[in-house]
């Protein structure tokens, strides 16, 4: 495909998008009409909303519009994933400027229809509109399958924390790309294109998980959500909290703890939970912490001492190019 | 309040925002989580999502915050109704600059929560975003309540056309604004606060209709789609659309026909929708013209010859600050 989207207009960019979408059983009318129709056997929907924008979620120089999609998707779906439930559909509402190639967000579309598949969703519809930044905003929806939604208040003194999925690797990976380098790729891969662990959160339900989410603003920062609404206090023990070698390398180069990154990076969407301390839980899960009653700490401690690094503040100077 | 979005911080914008809002029977888990819930109990959920910007699909010296959040709402639960659908539940992505009062965002959600109440939904969710354009990106949900999905495909040769709701005012409105005045107040108020007949599409549901949407684009436009999708086309009779004295005064007050407005004009979110000929139709809607077999003529004819007015493209030059 040749040209920009300002060339390909309006109606000729939707008819472009919609031509690469997939379909899935659960979409009774995708694109195209004044909505979508979606399967919600549940009946009720889980349903999340994420706005990227290029320069503070995103780079271009950084991540192709097919990472972007990947990511974008992934991380609304790992939203829907942390109540428990399976990823049905995502919406895009799109912004571009009118110089964008129009092959951007074609692979956008491509990266947002293979993320759907790999957690068994599909693209069903949205918007786009000319302005000046790169806007992605992304819907996912999702079906309970009968389990009750596991929110961030149920957790109880007692519950150990588990967590599954990566940790600390799209950290890593910005860390290396900031300091100009293109390697290791699995880090740099990672931070391009998280892979959470869909399935685990629809199976924590299952296995009587009383709090969920997943890892977006950091391991410390979601246990902090979790604890400030089950109103009480997590402690994380370092020592069982895996840090892989390569990460340990990356850190000796650059200069920084690891144990940060996973502590404290975000984007990987790992998915984190608490459980009843008699829980048999399956392998891929590791057991990193305990819940206990509130005291005069703060809400999450690692070691049982303060963690010294703080949360993310998307509205905070720090978080420019992201 | 005082001060700007940059000042309160994303967590703070975000407990502002959400301590607005009011709640539904529909809402199972409101905001504060990783997902919403809201129930479901047709077992098919409706999803339809808009993006508008600063400039382009509002300007904040027309329109204030709250009419922004009242519009925002209208133009994406209008999607919801046109499919024959009860509107239940909004979320909201929102982009604000870090120097933004911090009223702006506040009042947005008011005017949201507002329109969402005369629906009968409510807002259950969102993520806000520092960035240089204000971006208010909408997903509204919607339930069938066992109705099938009146798409715009359906649309039978001898069917009649009818309407539902304003035509033309919210043009009329934008006419009086472009040209600096702020009344006559009637159609100002109609161009920064649409009035959808949310209940209308739910009732042609019932009713029959073979063919609905909302009129976004303008009826000529809109009813170009379903003309499309049906593989149809479709004659209107202008002697049956309603041109308001008024609006005869202000057009020629403005050197404008009228009917340009209503046959061309957007953002009331009227809803046309076609029926079979034998329809007992109530009082509010009115029957505009009829559905015939294609021929070579353009698919929405007006008095059986072409209209020469083209739709809207919201990618062309023209669309600025719409």
């Amino acid at each position: 495909m040749k040209g920009t989207v300002g060339e390909l207009g309006e109606f000729g960019l939707i008819r472009e998008l919609t031509s690469r979408l997939t379909t899935t059983p659960a979409v009774r009318l995708g694109p195209g009409d004044d909505a979508a129709v979606v399967a919600a056997p549940d009946r009720r929907v889980v349903v999340s909303t994420d706005v990227l924008l290029e320069g503070r979620h995103f780079r271009r120089d950084w991540s192709t519009a097919y990472d972007v999609g990947r990511k974008a998707a992934a991380q609304n779906m790992a939203d829907i994933a942390a109540m428990g439930a399976v990823p049905t559909a995502v919406l895009l509402g799109l912004v571009v400027p009118a110089d964008l190639p129009a092959t951007w967000p074609s692979e956008l579309m491509d990266g947002l229809r293979d993320e759907c598949q790999v957690a068994g969703a599909a693209v069903v519809g949205g918007d786009v509109v000319r302005g000046d930044t790169i806007t992605v905003s992304i819907t996912a929806l999702g079906d309970l399958r009968n389990s009750d939604p596991v929110t961030r208040s149920g957790a109880q003194p007692g519950d150990v924390v588990a967590v599954t999925g990566w940790l600390g690797w799209s950290a890593a990976g910005h860390a290396v790309l900031a300091r100009g380098f293109r390697s290791p790729r699995a880090f740099v891969e990672a931070h391009r294109r998280p892979e959470p662990p869909y399935h685990a959160g629809p199976a924590a339900a299952r296995l009587g998980a009383t709090a969920m989410t997943d890892v977006s603003d950091g391991l410390v920062a979601d246990l902090g959500h979790i604890a400030e609404a089950s109103k009480v206090r997590i402690d994380l023990r370092s020592g069982d909290v895996d840090v892989p070698s390569q990460m340990a390398d990356i850190g000796q180069a650059v200069g920084v703890d690891p144990l940060q990154w996973v502590l404290n990076g975000g984007e990987d969407h790992a998915i984190v939970a608490t459980f009843p301390p008699d829980v048999k839980l399956p392998a891929r899960w590791k057991v990193i912490g305990e819940v206990l009653n509130p005291s005069a700490l703060p809400q999450v401690t690692v070691d049982g001492a303060p963690w010294p690094h703080s949360g993310w503040d998307h509205f905070g100077a720090g978080a420019e190019a992201e």
